[in-house]
């Protein structure tokens, strides 16, 4: 297997018709990752989810890391890393127009039944549904793509 | 869709039941997150990289995350959240029994073609290959369970 580096364009290509991936934030020295679901548009990445430890961690500190991938095989898959920083997008009458281009790009993509938006029970209690609209703002991208030895492209 | 927390019991079952996940780990207050191939072993995940940005900031900052999951679809998944500390294996004598003990857990799982012992060529020329043998020990592990709502077991 080789592995190669992707792009700009074509990471950025990548992203635009991927909507899954994984995030970490960082409070003091800890990582934490969670699965998320977003949508490319204009050098952002768009997402939601309901008040819990990845927002909390997000505000205090706005830089983070997403991982996307796509894996035909184990000698043939594609890794981005993005590197970022998260940006609330309040529900205020200033930022009406970014929380609408939001819900208009997550709902494009069907992913009302994503994890942020689940009833989820937790200690016996439903978790309240308040979403949160936010959109991180791509800083840095690099991407790899790995593919069988003996094929000199990838 | 229901999602529900999982046992520790559980969650400790479902992580020696698979081998591939995405460590973050963090520089600063920059996180960084890259897939990993690991194997579990008595409240640790043993895995293996080259040396690079990921083994450059866990030698400086041991914290790390691993998330795991496994979706059948979208209303049925399992994700796990380890928060650890990594453990550098080093080659020499003093460590050799718990370098052999990593190399035949990974070895078990045939990863000797995970991304960490890959060629890699960036920017021309080949990345050397000197394998780095590590463990996360776990200190903490949450794990949940999704199901469709109108399934009440998880």
């Amino acid at each position: 297997m080789v592995i190669r580096e992707m792009t700009n364009h074509a990471t950025l290509d990548f992203l635009a018709r991927t909507h899954f991936g994984r995030l970490a934030c960082t409070k003091g020295a800890q990582p934490y990752i969670v699965p998320i679901y977003f949508s490319y548009n204009n050098n952002c990445l768009y997402s939601f989810s309901t008040v819990g430890q990845k927002i909390d961690w997000m505000r205090t500190n706005p830089l983070v890391c997403i991982q996307v991938d796509e894996v035909v095989n184990s000698e043939q898959w594609i890794s981005i890393i993005v590197f970022g920083r998260f940006e609330e997008l309040p529900d205020v009458p200033g930022w009406h127009g970014e929380r609408s281009l939001a819900h208009d790009l997550l709902q494009m993509k069907a992913m009302w039944w994503e994890p942020g938006y689940a009833k989820t029970i937790l200690h016996g209690t439903e978790r309240p549904l308040v979403p949160i609209f936010y959109r991180i703002h791509i800083r840095e991208i690099t991407g790899h793509s790995a593919s069988p030895e003996d094929c000199k492209t990838s």
